[in-house]
């Protein structure tokens, strides 16, 4: 896609998280994208993030859907004042908390599919409902409260 | 310690795990113990575990409290039964559903102490709760429910 990921809208300082930041090396580097009103995103496990030997890692899982959680919450609050992920200032946002539901295994070796979709915006607070598909199966489904982020993280 | 972990236990098809397997070379390896009746696990984050410059990713704490989880499971249901990690048939447990609360951001550099709690062992099913510690502090606070690992993940 030639369009940019919200998460490379990220300010630099925000850029190193291991789950999604753009310049974090050993890190995930997810990117999510607006598709209609659902936050989309792709990624292909590597062939080391097993929980058994053909089936992911559910920590991974947890990982993905909480930054493209995060993601979708900060692009979300963006879309709720009606201005661009580029403007200032910028709005990022942290976990409060993560619910995940595993439905079946999620099988290694294809591309998994996050489809995110806001459930709120309210104040400092968004909440996003993310399904992960397998193909056409839904192997986990998850919920994220995200809050922008405290000043106490800011360092 | 002297003594054998949790997952020292795994049979060796369940231990590729990328949190809790021994023989995943590139995966975090964690090592739970019983400390009276809780399940005690250490764990000290690498320098790119970040969300921010820091603070520890959630999405690596959601991972140590899931395979933290998964293997106090274990534990339990053996003690359940009355008999040692070492006998057979292997009990072996995936994680249903995870909910983690982030009650404060988690600094990195500092060793982080899990401490489990079994609230449930029924049939199947076993509910852990767990709290992560830096320090004196608890910055999360997660519940697991994990079941007996579903045939269609023996492959």
């Amino acid at each position: 896609m030639a369009e940019k990921a919200f998460q490379d809208y990220y300010p630099e300082n925000f850029s190193y998280c291991f789950g999604c930041g753009r310049l974090n090396q050993q890190g995930y580097q997810i990117k999510s994208y607006w598709v209609g009103e659902e936050s989309v995103c792709h990624f292909t496990p590597r062939e080391y993030h097993i929980a058994v030997p053909g089936f992911v890692y559910g920590g991974l899982i947890a990982s993905l859907i909480d930054c493209h959680g995060t993601g979708t919450a900060a692009a979300a609050a963006y879309r709720a004042e009606g201005r661009p992920m580029d403007s200032l200032p910028a709005l990022r946002f942290v976990t409060a908390s993560l619910h995940i539901d595993y439905l079946k295994p999620t099988p290694l070796g294809i591309d998994l599919v996050l489809r995110g979709k806001v459930e709120e915006v309210k104040g400092r607070k968004v909440v996003v409902r993310i399904k992960l598909y397998a193909g056409d199966e839904v192997c986990a489904r998850g919920e994220i409260i995200a809050v922008q982020i405290p000043d106490n993280m800011l360092v």
